[in-house]
């Protein structure tokens, strides 16, 4: 009988979440890679998928090298499709916003062995687009077995 | 013995899954938000991941606030990146697979206690960036336990 | 017995991986829906969701029309955000960085009834946005029962 019961522990295993919450400043970013796998290996889910969403509409998730030069570059990039200062329909945080649809609210890596299934440059950062400094709000959800 | 069978149904309770289809003008979008609670509310599902899928090359899945005015400085932008009036190699709604390409064409949303786990400005919103109306297909996956 | 050793089976079906290698050219792109076709059959999952992301912060996963003027269209808009001849503060990649942030490195397809569900003009390409000819590995998983 006891594969069954090892079956039934194991089910409640296919998903796991915890959020994380993070002060960031205005057009800034955290990087929360250590968080994530340490989330991963409290899940003790081997192989699978790690979803990781920021719930805030002016926020981004980005899975990509963390160079603070190649930051600025998206950024410059970023201005010249959503400026800060050009004039908006909406409120003064309209281009925080748009950079948000663009880069996406959410990612997913891949669970190899117990471990996020990132590439040599990857890190996963949360960005800020909004006006001011914001606690964002990233729920982290482990699915696998 | 009962707990097994409880194990058994609720291994089937893992995925469930609904296409929403909906009609949408160019340029244009619909806020399937309300449906999307209607399906996670039926799955059952506590807790986990749902994915929303638009399965057509001209629209997209944007989770967003949905403030008509913020929708239109979006188009503006987008209409830098991909405008309507440019001439392109494809035939004429190449603008609209670009925009589709930039927005992603899916998105997904943490679900905790059997709902939705949107922030308090996030809503789903499906764009149909072709050249007329058509009718979108959007398939709603809820995954989890 | 025998149904609860179906459920012990059918649980370890429930996230099935493999992973894809495949030479890409730069600024270029190759179609991988075959090879996501088999891995789909291979995984024996019915319905729920295919996961596939790119694990190369310079690459990117584009599920789209694969028609190759549309493709040189979409280069052309990616010209105008993340310009290859701009002068850049990171090294001499930061285009190909931004080009994969703002096409994004992950896409999901629905399963149904064992298939990819894509819609009739929907592609899986992954890209490569470097400045040379790279190898790219492609993470698919499918999750689902």
């Amino acid at each position: 009988m006891t594969s069954y019961l090892f079956t039934f522990n194991q089910f409640f295993d296919m998903v796991y979440s915890e959020t994380i919450k993070v002060k960031i400043k205005s057009q800034s970013f955290s990087d929360i890679t250590g968080k994530v796998e340490d989330i991963v290996r409290d899940s003790e889910i081997e192989d699978g998928v790690c979803v990781i969403i920021s719930t805030g509409s002016t926020s981004a998730v980005l899975i990509n090298e963390n160079e603070p030069m190649l930051i600025e570059d998206l950024k410059d990039s970023l201005e010249k499709v959503a400026p800060k200062d050009e004039i908006y329909h909406h409120s003064e945080n309209a281009y925080s916003h748009i950079r948000s649809s663009i880069i996406g609210n959410s990612k997913i890596v891949p669970i190899k062995n117990g471990n996020l299934n990132l590439g040599e440059w990857q890190e996963i950062m949360v960005f800020n687009f909004d006006t001011e400094e914001r606690e964002r709000e990233v729920v982290v959800t482990v699915v696998g077995d």
